[in-house]
Order: C-alpha cells, then sequence, then structure tokens
C-alpha cells in the first residue's frame, strides 16, 4: 500500500500541472511580483493542513525579502489596503478563513484564493483565484483525467491529502518563478533563513 | 521557470520513491503500528519547514486515533519509556533539533530520523533512521540518478526543498499504509478532524 | 514610568478581584468540574495576548489531565456535544473567535466567554459569562472604582494589557481552586508537564 | 481557595516589585532602548507558559515598532551581531533555551535572561540578567520576605505559575517604559496591532 499511495500522489501531483490554468498562475504571480516591487505586506492563511502548506511558502517569501506574516503567528502586521492575502482551503468553505478574508477585503487588501473550487465562498471573495486540483474535483469535473491519467479509482490518499501536496509543489514552483524574476540566488535566501529555529 | 521547476520538484519526488531503502521504511512503519497498538505516544519535531511537514504527518496521525503531540504546539504531553519520537531534519544538524533528541533517548523513547544524511549527528542518535533524499545528497552520492533521472544539472527549488516535498509525500505514503494495516477507513479520519480550527 | 506602571498594574489585578462576580466565577468553574469528570474536552480560544493567556490556561488544565486543546495548535481535536469551549476576547468583539464560538455553538458545546463586556456578540452568543474588568470597562462603568481605589486618571498600560494580565492571575486562581476541587496536587501536576518543550 | 490563590498571586506580583534589583532592569530596558534606536532585531524565547509570556511581550514589542521575532512562529529572521535576545526560563536550566541562547552568543547577539536564578546556566551564558522571583527563589533565599510579606506558608500556585504572572507584569511595565522613553502613544500602538488575528 506504501508504494502504491506514494506513486498515486506522485502521480497525481505530476498530472496536475496539466489541469494547472496559465492565466490564473500567471495572476497569482503577477500580484506577488508587484507586492515585493512596491514593499507591500504579505499574509498567508489556511486551516490545518493548508495552513501548513501556506506556511511553508510563507517562509520562502521571507527568504525572498518580502515582509511576510502568517495568520496564527504571534508576531503579525495589520494588513493594509494593496497588501496581498493568500487564503489556502481545498473546499473554499473554512469559516475561519472565509471570516479572515472578509476582514481583508474590508481593508481593501488584493485577496488571493488558492483552492479547488472555483464556486465556492473563499473564491466568490477573492480578487485572484488559482484553481489545484483536489481528489473530488477531478473525480467528479475531470473524470477522464482522473480515471485515465491519474488512475484514481481508489484514492489511497485520505480527505485533503492531493490537494494539499499538489499546493506545495505548485508554490515551491511559484518561488522558483519569483526567485527569477525578481533575480535572487539561492545564497540570498541563505541568508535571510532563521538561524535560531525549531 | 514556474513549469520547469514544477516539473523538475514532482520528477524529483517521484523518482525519490527508487531510492527509500525499503527496510528503513518498514522499520519506520512497524515502529508506528506498535505504537499505535501499545498506546504509545508519538512527538513529531522539525525546524522550519521540515517542522512544518512534521506537523502535516501529526494531523494525520491524530486522525488516526493517535496520541500525538507536536514540538511547538502550546499542549504537549511528556514522553516517556516506549514513546515514539519522529525528528525530521535534512541535514540532521538542526541544533535544537539534537537538543531535543537526545532528551528523548535520556527519556529511553523510540527516536526515529527522517534525514538525507545516515551519518549525521540526529541520525548517529536515532533508532531508527529514514533517508529522505533532498537535493545534495542525490547530486553527491547518487550521481548517476540525479543527473540522468532527475536532470538536476540546474536545480530550481532553493535549500531543502527537495527534502521537504519528498518527505510530505513519503509521510502520507506512510498514513495511507498505516490505515491499512490499523484497519481504518476514511470516515473515521474524518470524524477525528478538527471541526474548529485555524 | 516602570515603577508607577508595575504598581499601577499591579494595583489593578489585586483591585479586580472585588469586582469579580461571584455568581459568574461559580458557574465557570463549576463547567470545568464537570468537564473533568465526565471527560469531556476543552477548546480555548483568543486571539492575540488574550489568545497567551488563554495558553497558559489551557497548559495548567493539561497538567490537571484535562483532554485540552488550544485554536491554533496544530494538533486540535473536533468539539462535540457537551465539550466546554472557553472564549477569551476583552472586547468581546473578535471576529474570528465570534466565527468560531458560533461554530462551537452549532455542535452544542458549552460556550465560555472570558470578556470585560456583558453586552458584546462574544458575551451573547456564550452559555456562561465571566465579567474580567478592562481599563476601558472600569473607567466608563465603574468609575469611583477605577479613578478613587485605582488612580487610573492616566493609564500607563497599553490597549488590552489590563484585561489581559488580570485574566492570566484569575485563570491561576481557577487553576488553584480545580486543583483543591479535583483533589490534584503540585506532584501530579509536575508528572504531566512537558519534558520536551519550547 | 479561589480567592486565596488570587489573592496570593496578586500579593506575590505587587511584592516582587520590592525584590527586582534596579540597576537590572535598568540594563535591560537600555539595551532594548538601543536596539530600537540602531534599528536591531530582537528575538524572544521560552519555553512553555514562559514562551507564552515572552510571546505577549514581543506583541507589544512590535506594537512600538521593533523588527521582533519569537522563537516557534513560522516567520523568524536570522539573528546576527548586536541583535537581542530575550531568553525567559525561571529555572534557567531549560535545555531547548540553554541551546538556542548558546547559538545565539555564538552570532554575537546581545543575550538577555529573565530568569529566577542567577546562578543558572542561562544566567551566566547572558550578557544582561533580570531576576524575576519565583515561589522557590524567594521560599528559600528570602526566606522572611516570602514568608512574612507574602504569605507563602502553603503555596497556591502550582509550578512556576508565580514567575510567569510576575514576568507578565514586570515586561508589560517594561512597554510602559519604551513607551516612554520612545515618545510612543496608545495611537500608535494600535496601528500596528494586527488587525486579522487568532
Amino acid at each position: 500500500m506504501f508504494y502504491r499511495a506514494f506513486l498515486q500522489i506522485a502521480n497525481f501531483v505530476m498530472g496536475s500541472l496539466s489541469v494547472l490554468k496559465k492565466n490564473q498562475v500567471e495572476a497569482f504571480i503577477k500580484v506577488l511580483e508587484e507586492a515585493y516591487k512596491e514593499n507591500k505586506r504579505v499574509l498567508v492563511m489556511g486551516a490545518g493542513r493548508s495552513g501548513l502548506v501556506g506556511r511553508a511558502f510563507a517562509m520562502r517569501l521571507k527568504h525572498l525579502g518580502y515582509d511576510v506574516y502568517v495568520l496564527g503567528d504571534t508576531i503579525v502586521s495589520p494588513v493594509e489596503k494593496g497588501d496581498v492575502v493568500v487564503a489556502i482551503s481545498g473546499s473554499g468553505r473554512t469559516a475561519l478563513i472565509i471570516t479572515a478574508a472578509e476582514a481583508a477585503k474590508k481593508v481593501n487588501a488584493t485577496v488571493i484564493a488558492i483552492t479547488t473550487y472555483i464556486d465556492s465562498p473563499l473564491a466568490k471573495i477573492a480578487d485572484v483565484v488559482v484553481e489545484v486540483p483536489g481528489r473530488t474535483k477531478i473525480s467528479e469535473v475531470e473524470d477522464y483525467f482522473a480515471r485515465q491519467v491519474l488512475g484514481l479509482h481508489e484514492p489511497l490518499a485520505p480527505l485533503g491529502t492531493l490537494f494539499e501536496d499538489c499546493t506545495m509543489v505548485f508554490l515551491d514552483a511559484v518561488i522558483a518563478e519569483l526567485m527569477h524574476r525578481l533575480g535572487k540566488n539561492e545564497e540570498e535566501l541563505r541568508k535571510r533563513h532563521a538561524n535560531i529555529e525549531v
């Protein structure tokens, strides 16, 4: 089961690249690129494992030199007009994340939703939506892709696992693109990496 | 750059399956299986992004019914003889994680190290080591694999990214295997999922 | 300024004891006492510094043997009918805490609000309210107490400081009372204290 | 028991002001004042409830405009020569905090220890020590004070409670002093307070 599950997740991640929408990905990267250049704050949020994936992304933004915060950290700066909020929720229905995204909209922050559901409450609030596939979505909406290409007749990864693992790799690829656009190399990231951490 | 980085990471994750050592993986799963049956506590720890990957794993252990804690959470139970400590560190050299693993050894907990380096300080403390490839390891030690199979002439994912993403998928596959061995289905996991979280 | 501020805070904390409402305090302790005896879960929540005070309380509940969780921790169990949610908010108006408290009410948990404002949205949701004084409350509503007894003509402690420090001491006194009622001594608490923590 | 415990804690906090050493307090505030003026980073750390008290302090430093981080947060900047590390530990013997403080000394940060024990390992590492009384210290070393003034024949607050509550008020008084020295008013603090938090 270990090997089949590993292959299934890795295959799903690989296959998800072909269903990511180019214009959504570009819009997301563009917002982040401009946020850097205009010295805007970024606040990353998500509940549960989606929140952890968001935190991993936020760490790399910090290494890139962003003024970035994470919902749930002790130290968080206020969000203001023009700041960027990245909200991650596979279902797009997590109550606390929607409440937080609404608060961000009230102060005119730019809200980006990373979700499987384009028609979810979170996506509707957002200025930019990036659809990242999760199990349900693919098996319902993109049936051929799911069954034929990914072989998801019997999903082994429970709950939001596929969404979370896809989003992890997706956001790490966004970091690579941002490094390129902002002209950062690995050495600069290393210098901004915490030297006392747990 | 986004697409090439995504492919590179996904390829690396896929390829890493072939370098995971079967006996190490089995030893790790065995310890966790017995911990469940003997009602032992599990404490998961890691610094930075490795810590986040560990937290994602710990959440799923909780959903499986484990009495599991995370270093850095507010609520943590003491670790006792026979309890299991899962320590994640790509380099195996993170000072705070080594200090914590040493403390775990002092009370005769079973320490599992998930690391790229079998000869690192953390691996030497550990009772069970699982080697998960990261960029450096592969490019130095398994040169052919890295260059020919993964095409890592120019790694696009900075710092520990490849280790972290591999470990994320690896641990999710371990969860699938544990579900199978412990006879748990997705519905049982869902029931133990937090309903108020952020 | 340091000495005057210290005295002012310490005086306020001391003075707050006289405005705590005996029946509210007793109702709160009673709910916790029964939660222990009936093996119910406790979830503690609060935003910002109120959340930190809540976490300090949750740690002691854990030491007492409670099955307790904190909103924002990685490891959180679902809240069910009859479980206890302790929500801390000086203003009683923190959006995310209200959303979380509403979610708790939906599953028929017992919600306890610790707040300065009996007529706040949080207090209105709650089954049990404990009013803990903060600066504003006292200066508006209990003017004589504030000015004459506490000398708060010029408050030196900014924002929610007085509420947070009062609540910290208040909850520690609740712990002492629970130790007494549940027949726990310090040695038992020490045994449940984390031995690997940060 | 509730009322006696509350009084005992509040009395202890009040009484602790008279045993705080003026030169230690001044040295601590001086380091923080200069850190602000020279735009140095501050990293606050502590394990368990001491860590929570440290986090509450760090939040206020953020509100004052400091570039401040907390060990255990997702987002942490590296500590460099001249940066300030505030380490809180009643016993001064917490392994992970000592390891972290040693790491800070290696990069020539200024380490401040807030502890009950001037001769503890943590205090010995530190550049500046502030002794804050806890139960043990007072009952052993300052016997008259403990018994006669504070009436601690039968301490009701378990474990580190008295140290933690004293340190909470102590650090809030330090904030009042810093507001004064740095010329900040409450309105400026409010502007830097997170508007989306949990």
